[in-house]
């Protein structure tokens, strides 16, 4: 037989076997990833095989290979270079978020971690659909590039310790080919796929230390904290079997992430949180997280709320949107439009739904449908009110912001449902983190 | 959004649903079968599709909306213009088996229900793998022609009344695009999708009555008997659904029927059994059939052994196969290399595998790999001893029949443990006819 046949065939009785409920070897596995990547497997078979997958699971090994076949497509960051004083490696460590609505958290985290002397390599993406992007919120500063290359990375992070940048496209390209497939298969919500697409790049991407941000509600992509949980367990592994310290908080995402939801909006509230202020959420999770960060690379004896207090944090901050001919003191663009929605009624505010809050920001012009749009700087929702607020009927609870009043009705529609005013005193919002996974959890 | 997004994303909801346990409506299968031939469903996503088929199912409403949009994706034969002499309709009858080993049976069949006046409108395919096709048996007779007209067709079923030639390629196209990409991503084995391809071209041939014969065992598609009996109850409701006449028979395949497998060698059984004699299993099943399908037209009162024994089904099949361009008289090809194989000890012949045997057939040149690929008329195996029988050491078993000598040993190993002899005389082989399924039985 031909070539192409016998692969074909190949192909087919790999989809046969997770199909019936078997389980892949690492040698299948890394054929099928090298194949498809490589053309040798056709999209239709990757597409099946994704399904099978997605209905019948993988065990821990399975992902692992899955995970490592992907990485071994593509280019992996090396950050040994980096040296302390006394000639020992610099441990970087890192965060990534499953996103969710006012998610601001890398552009203060970032700073403060590395404020110790730790270096952060922070590869981001774009948003797409209701959940923002970190690039997308930055890019709203004057000036401020995302593209570097990896030298410019690495020389950034030896000289000022934190850099937020576009991920590389070198970077596991299996998985970029391999997510665009399920995206239009129906295969995405598979959690031992999203799982090794999420780590496939951030192993490629090299750190030594890694903390996982899981978020659980309406706004996240997982809706119930069990499926939360799976995918943080599977993640810790994956992880933890290549030896990268790795942790994962679960975190709550009914409610927004502070008071605002957009990109300018959010770089401000970043601002008020490394000047030693900004929303006690907001502040509690990044110090949360800086404190795992840190103790991914061993540092356990600071408390990483002080260089918030101390303007440490703000310094870096500035030492990085600089190098990255960004204009930290440059005003942020204004919206052309606002609209206020005021509360209906007295009561304390017992909802504010993130999904809807996502929507309306997303429709206001804050992110894109498609990759290729562009997005609004100053388009966005200001939250004047969370979960727990005393409020009084016709004072505002949200502003909308956008650059095109024609996009305020669709944006108000989404927020219909979103807010819930009870006369009941005795409400309590839910905790923050509810839950912290480790690697001696597995 | 852009028309192809809208459909993308119409696709990706209805994998979600199905995909996720839920049942596809009408209106939904229609648009998909549709906008699958058309083009505006990928191959990626019908195979996302199919598999979630595959492991999710469909439910008897599903799957007959999803035959009725394959045949509506083409053609439909139409023979409601034949006409008894008192201008009333002639029913026609048709036969189709899930495919076996030695089935040679539509030979003989169909001009012995014809011989009783029942059109039998015989739409075939070729073989491919280890199950012979009836076409490619019926081309070892010199000049035959498998390609018809449909006016040509309706023309042999008024004046002769049996039709065996090619299935046009108008009929189900969708069913044809559907199989092949089935094929080639580890879809076939849905007991939904195979009843739904097997019924759209046999309700598109236009058939009043229909019988079914699903093979069990070995060397059949179906290994088990509650596989075959699903499929057989899927089928028999499918046809029923449509106002066919539809019954099943679940007949035994771990033994291969009759004993010949390959082209000439089948036809040559097969004119044995028009002359009245033939093998004991062959007349049997063929005998069965012919009931079930002369009852579908409302026939009760006859012995379908009646016209094997007095010669009226060999004189319908000598004008069947004279209609087109065969010469019934000519000498069926030999082949240039012969290699008998013997029994290796006495005793009672206790296994003789269909699967093996219809390997060494299609090894030896009766059948092909790839669809283009030519098939030998003179290749096959002749069967000397059949389970039950008693044997004697060095007595030939098998006789293996080629035109390239090289063949030969490929074809033996497949036959390493195809036979078992016992030496207890209690043996005693399995029911041909193990069950009867009609509409009374769903």
């Amino acid at each position: 037989m031909s070539s192409p046949e016998t692969q074909a065939h190949d192909a087919v009785d790999l989809i046969r076997t997770k199909r019936d409920g078997g389980r892949l070897t690492g040698d299948q596995i890394r054929w099928l990833i090298n194949a498809y990547t490589a053309g040798g497997v056709a999209e239709e078979q990757m597409s099946a095989m994704t399904m099978a997958v997605l209905l019948c699971g993988m065990d821990r090994e399975e992902i692992s290979h899955w995970t490592t076949a992907m990485i071994n497509t593509g280019e992996r960051m090396d950050f040994s270079s980096l040296r302390q004083a006394d000639g020992s490696r610099r441990l970087t460590a890192d965060k990534h978020s499953t996103g969710g609505v006012g998610d601001k958290i890398t552009l203060p985290l970032a700073p403060l971690v590395a404020s110790y002397g730790v270096p952060v390599p922070q590869l981001s993406g774009r948003g797409l659909g209701h959940t923002g992007g970190t690039l997308d919120k930055l890019e709203s500063i004057p000036g401020w590039q995302a593209a570097l290359s990896n030298q410019q990375v690495l020389d950034q992070l030896d000289s000022i310790g934190a850099v937020i940048c576009a991920a590389g496209s070198g970077l596991a390209p299996a998985d970029k080919k391999l997510y665009a497939l399920r995206d239009v298969t129906g295969t995405v919500e598979s959690i031992p796929m999203i799982a090794a697409s999420i780590m496939s790049k951030k192993i490629a991407e090299g750190t030594d230390a890694l903390v996982l941000d899981v978020k659980v509600g309406s706004g996240a992509f997982m809706k119930t904290a069990a499926e939360a949980a799976e995918l943080a367990r599977t993640m810790v592994a994956l992880g933890t079997d290549v030896g990268v310290r790795t942790t994962a908080l679960l975190t709550e995402m009914n409610t927004p992430l502070g008071k605002t939801a957009g990109n300018a909006v959010e770089v401000e509230e970043s601002l008020e949180v490394l000047a030693g202020g900004g929303p006690e959420d907001v502040v509690e999770l990044t110090v949360a997280l800086a404190a795992e960060m840190l103790a991914g690379v061993g540092i356990t004896d600071v408390d990483p709320a002080e260089n918030l207090r101390n303007g440490k944090a703000m310094d870096t901050w500035r030492a990085m949107i600089s190098a990255q001919q960004g204009d930290p003191d440059a005003a942020l663009p204004k919206p052309k439009h606002e609209h206020v929605i005021t509360a209906a009624e007295s009561g304390t505010l017992s909802k504010l739904d993130a999904f809807a809050v996502g929507i309306a920001a997303w429709r206001l012009g804050a992110g894109r449908a498609r990759k290729e749009d562009p997005v609004q700087a100053a388009a966005g929702v200001r939250i004047h009110a969370k979960p727990g607020d005393e409020v009084t009927a016709g004072t505002p609870l949200l502003t909308l912001q956008t650059d095109e009043a024609e996009r305020i009705d669709r944006a108000e529609q989404a927020l219909a449902e979103a807010v819930e005013i009870t006369q009941q005193a005795a409400f309590s919002a839910p905790e923050l983190i509810s839950a912290r996974i480790t690697a001696q959890d597995l």
